[in-house]
């Protein structure tokens, strides 16, 4: 098969097949990294919601689990301003469930939990040098896209339109993840006043590959709904030079992912995800629960990304103690007949398998 | 290429070629569908919006200019019982439209504008004996398959989710088409108390037509944001047997396609399409207009479908006289790239093209 693009996504990024792990906050670290890398893929640590020290030493144990290239994924978010007043309304709407479980609001803090890339990051990943940096939401502020790019990084981001696609490859993006309306985790959108209002200019991934293939002189990444190798074939088919994958590595032995959420994946309930904002803020592909069928899947209310994090965070962790996952982000794309728990690197086998 | 399961579309439907022009009532009759199975696809005449006489009149039409397989759609929706109350709430909704055209609002008809299939639509239809007949909204009532199937024609119908597959091959569909998110018109969801919340249940093809092909044993054929020969290969690659391609077809010269919608598809509006009820009181995929932007695009107050589209019809013969689309269902899906005013005939070809 000879349908790739000059470069290659094998020759930009130096792996062996054109598949990335996507990169997932909260459910892996460098252990599913350094298995899908190791595999000959490209292996993501998600660096969002991780402290300047954790990313240091996460990124410390990816150079002693590999060789090979990986990702380093970071979130370009805008740093909203606190609203006390939303934010006062945002706990009043979750009160009864606070005393529910017996949580006091006044012991909730109001942190963002999740940190837009910086030069502070910036200095921890310059000692490591990692050979792909991927941004979701945009790009950073180009004195810092100027460092990353200056110690040879190459650089991806999400694209959630065609005019999306062409501000990235214009703005310095190597290689653009087009990112289709059923992947898990949050919509990259980001050329947009409103994220919620955007959802309506999201399409899927059979119709946004082609289009942005055709829009774009760098390779594009097809992203959302890819589990199996059949959809491996099917996105290089549409134009994509590679392929992103995330839900599928979702049970992965290598991956964190909770036991609630887990359990939720190999449920019934799997098939009906949703996009909310009741979690985060921000638009986001979970599977649907009880936090989100209660407060409405979006909520105009929801304090502004990432900042709506912090009030259900309390929520989440009671009720994972006593094994529910009601109050639980439980990301996942609209395609989960992908995952099984395996090693990841047999996963990945599976993804490149030909038929 | 071996991928097509026993028994081929193509030998199941008569057809040279797997690709079904989708039937789209309202603009195209039976030119559309004679140019495509002349071609060697298969062509398709959309009977929901045919009187009896129309009806027979088109096929009359479709058998002299054709000696090849087609395809007859008809819905099976349940008839509603009128609401007064609520088609009044709805009127008043558009009183501000009506005095804006000069219409008197008690000269609007209360028509249904789209009837079920019926024993007395099959009795026009067993004289021409289709080699298919499709059916969107489920299945008619037994005895109307029955007869239906008894004098030869082969059945298929939609599904928009892996358990309308299973119900759709459990009740005597050939094949089922996997109707993708992306797909343009009416949803074919019908295993729902509310074709609006159900929504959410929807997923898009490339997440939908694997999971489908794995459910069922009949073949599948992919429907939603198919528009280039690349796209038939990917769904091919994905299970489908073959695929169903309307939007693609909206410019070709043999469709009826009004001037202002045909202006819409060549807009940079058509690429913003959403699900929206307020044409017809069932969500349906079009271009966002003004009707959907001002009533909003699903608005509760909607008239059961087929009702809510006898409000709105002097309205759009009112405005498209001035020129205006802004009544007018603009039905599309979401990848309108394929468009282009060229026969039918060549459309097929450019939908088959090797690369």
């Amino acid at each position: 098969m000879n349908l790739l693009k000059p470069p290659s996504i094998q020759s930009l990024l130096g792996i062996e097949h054109p598949v990335i792990q996507a990169p997932m906050a909260g459910v892996q670290g460098a252990a599913l990294a350094i298995a899908v890398s190791n595999a000959g893929g490209l292996g993501s640590l998600p660096a969002a919601m991780l402290s300047l020290d954790a990313l240091d030493s996460e990124l410390k144990t990816l150079v002693k689990g590999t060789q090979r290239p990986y990702n380093v994924n970071f979130f370009v978010h805008q740093e909203p301003q606190p609203d006390h007043d939303k934010e006062q309304a945002w706990r009043t709407l979750l009160a009864s469930y606070y005393a529910q479980f017996g949580i006091d609001p006044a012991s909730i803090s109001a942190g963002a939990g999740r940190a837009p890339f910086s030069h502070a990051a910036a200095d921890v990943l310059e000692s490591f040098k990692p050979a792909v940096v991927s941004f979701h939401f945009g790009l950073p502020a180009p004195d810092l896209l100027t460092r990353v790019k200056s110690w040879g990084s190459i650089v991806l981001s999400s694209a959630t339109t065609v005019k999306e696609a062409q501000w990235l490859a214009a703005h310095g993006a190597d290689a653009v993840i087009a990112q289709g309306w059923e992947a898990g985790g949050h919509r990259g959108v980001f050329l947009c006043d409103d994220p919620v209002v955007a959802l309506s200019t999201q399409v899927s991934t059979f119709a946004l590959v082609p289009q942005i293939a055709a829009s774009v002189a760098v390779p594009v990444i097809a992203a959302g709904g890819i589990a199996s190798a059949a959809g491996v074939q099917a996105a290089l088919k549409l134009g994509a030079a590679g392929v992103q994958v995330g839900t599928a590595f979702l049970l992965c032995d290598e991956a964190t992912t909770s036991s609630v959420h887990r359990a939720a994946l190999q449920s019934d309930a799997a098939h009906h995800t949703a996009l909310t904002n009741v979690f985060t803020g921000r638009p986001a592909r979970g599977i649907v629960n009880r936090m989100m069928r209660e407060l409405g899947i979006l909520n105009a209310s929801a304090p502004a990304f990432p900042l709506a994090g912090a009030a259900s965070a309390p929520l989440r962790a009671a009720a994972e103690k006593q094994g529910s996952g009601d109050f639980s982000p439980l990301w996942a794309g609209q395609n989960v007949s992908g995952c099984r728990a395996v090693p990841a690197a047999e996963m990945l086998k599976a993804l490149l398998a030909r038929n």
